[in-house]
Formats: structure tokens, C-alpha cells, sequence
């Protein structure tokens, strides 16, 4: 099943939180919304979500609302939630430790299989059920075992080299928790998270509307 | 300082990485950057880097370009980081713990000044030099010592009332990280950090870029 052309970034930013409310109505037992009422709960126009759902084909009918079951399996589908993922984590600090712990990872399809770190009194250790290995292994772990996803979790100094890194052993996609942005070229994916952007849009609106 | 009006969401979002790049800028020892070198850096056009900068006032002179050190001051400024913040951490788990051990905040005038838990094998502990204590005693802290910003690191059944107790506590913004959406009334800030939302970003350019 394709996608109608290019859907726009915003679309695909708001795909995720669909799904998390789709999900929610499914543990609710609600078996059909309106998208007036996804809307309201979702903080969007009615009209709004009809366009942005309408990006991926015909998926409901007028007056009859959304199926959530099939609604939610078709947004997952085009997520990419159809398919199971091998994760590695590189920085076995506070925040590697966090996301090896992340509850809600596994139910979704992703697995943390190991962490890796450059330091030497953290190796041997486990988090999360998953082994802290030496960084030397990386290279021959993500060869013997196939990994989807790079979790950089380093001090910022390390984090490029880190993800270049991962890139060279065969991992297409990086997602960043250091506090700098990384680039990717053609054909790899990243995602970079930035806890302090969201904590000084906080501070902003602290300021500004409090 | 006033901004002029109002200003979108969409350049609220920007303005952290506008001061993070900034922060790399000055650190690099750069005094000076035009929009063309800063909309190379940050993947934004010129123009959109104009058009953002101006909604807070002449900042630039025409073939001048900006002085990095007092557009970053500027945007600090808008953003809140002219003061400082006491932030106490509800859960003291693996995300609740990264927050209050992660680097960067305390530079930027955040200080996590005591965790709460409502594990009493957990209270009495400490994390990164604060207190982890028994929620009973939030309310008594909130009053004494004053506090800006309640960082929810909850499951995801108890992320509302948590947030609830907060702002019932007096605390006017709340930094969420369970994984359910919390909304707050008038006169509150709130930000949801949904880290899934950014994995599932991330499987869906997996699918569809890789």
C-alpha cells in the first residue's frame, strides 16, 4: 500500500500522536469516532484531521466516522509499525540507561538487544535485561546480528564521530539524545532529540502566558 | 522588553535552536554571522532567518549581518533564561533520574533541587546531588523553598494527578515525560515529551527515505 506522493512534515509529526490517541480510544473499548470527536480530544479541527488522514487513501465514511482498529492499524502500517526492530544503545550513562528501560519500546516492536560504552568500569554490566558491551565489539556485534536503530546517547563531543560510527557498521537510522544536532546523508535517517528545546519553550510560554 | 504581538507556535519551536546554534557560534569565538551563513548552519533559508528575527526587533543591520553574543543574549531573553529556575522531579525511575543528571540545565540556570517518589524503598536516596523524598512532603517543599517548574516522571496512571498535585502545590508549569498527553488550565504552562512520538518519526523516514 503506498503512500498518495510526498506527505508534508507536519503530517508526519502528527502521525505519531494519532497513533497514541488511537490507542487510547482502543483500550477505551470505543470501536468507531467521529472526527469531530477526535478532534476535541485531540485539541484539532474537525476538518483538520479529515485532511490530514485523507493523505493516506480513504479511510472513512461520511457520517459514519473512523473505524479506531482499523484506523490505528493503518497509521502503524504507515509508521512502519508492521515490522519488529533490533535497537542498540551507544552511552550507557543516565540517559542510554533510560531509554534501555523505556517502558512502551517493546510493546511497539522495538527491542534494545545491547548497550555499548566506551568506558570500561560500565562494561560487563547489564540494563534492562540487555548487556553493556565494549565499543570494539560494536562493528562485529551489528554484523552477527543485524541491528535497525543507532541510540546515541554520549556527551555531545562524541556524539557525531558516534553516529558516523554507526553509519560505517551498517545502521541506517540514528536516533540522537545528545545535545547536538546530527546530520545524516542520503538514504540513513535521524532523529534529534532535544529535552532542552522543550524545556525553554516551557520557560517561554512561562513568560509569556502565565 | 515586550515582543511585538503575538507569536507563532511554529517560531516559538525554533527560537531553542536558534539559541542553541548561537551558543555553538560564541563558543567557536564568532562574533558576527549573516543570515545566509546562519540558515546554511541550521538547514533554514536567509529569509526564513530574517522574517523569525524580526518578529523580535531590529536585531540585524542590512550587510552587517547579527552580533552573535547579543543575539543570543536577545533570544535567552525572550526565552525566559534572563532568571533563574528550582525544578523538582515527581519519580524518581530511570527518566526522572536522567532529568535531574542531565547535563547542560544547571548552565542554563536550572537547578533540580529535590526528586519526590511514592516508593519508600526509593525515598531517602539521593540523585545528582538532591534528595529523593516522600511525596507526603511536596506540598510542605513547594511552600518553603518555592518552586518553578514540577518535571512529571511518572507511569503514565498517575501523570495527571501528579500534574494535579503540582499545580494544586502552586506550581504554575509542568514539564511532562509520561507517555500520555497532559493539558493544563489558563495561566499554566505545560510541555509534553513524547519520546515515542520521535522513534516512530523516525521508523516512518526508516520506511519511506531509507
Amino acid at each position: 500500500m503506498e503512500n498518495r506522493g510526498k506527505v508534508s512534515e507536519a503530517v508526519v509529526r502528527r502521525l505519531p500522536v494519532y497513533y497514541r490517541y488511537l490507542e487510547e480510544l482502543a483500550a477505551e473499548g470505543l470501536g468507531r469516532i467521529s472526527s469531530q470527536e477526535l478532534g476535541a480530544r485531540m485539541n484539532l479541527t474537525a476538518s483538520q484531521i479529515r485532511q490530514d488522514i485523507n493523505c493516506f487513501g480513504a479511510l472513512g465514511q461520511q457520517g459514519y466516522g473512523y473505524n479506531v482498529a482499523e484506523l490505528k492499524r493503518r497509521i502503524g502500517e504507515i509508521l512502519g509499525l508492521d515490522r519488529a526492530y533490533n535497537v542498540v544503545v551507544v552511552g550507557a550513562g543516565n540517559v542510554g540507561r533510560a531509554v534501555a528501560h523505556y517502558h512502551g519500546f517493546e510493546r511497539m516492536g522495538f527491542s534494545v538487544a545491547a548497550l555499548f560504552d566506551a568506558d570500561a568500569d560500565v562494561v560487563g554490566g547489564s540494563c534492562g535485561g540487555a548487556p553493556i558491551l565494549p565499543m570494539g565489539e560494536l562493528k562485529k556485534y551489528v554484523k552477527a546480528h543485524g541491528v535497525d536503530i543507532g541510540v546515541v546517547a554520549t556527551p555531545a563531543s562524541a556524539a557525531r564521530d558516534t553516529a558516523d560510527l554507526l553509519m560505517r557498521c551498517g545502521i541506517k537510522s540514528i536516533w540522537n539524545f545528545a545535545p547536538v544536532d546530527i546530520a545524516v546523508p542520503e538514504g540513513y535517517a535521524v532523529q534529534n532529540v532535544q529535552l532542552t528545546d522543550s524545556l525553554l519553550i516551557l520557560t517561554y510560554h512561562m513568560k509569556n502566558d502565565t
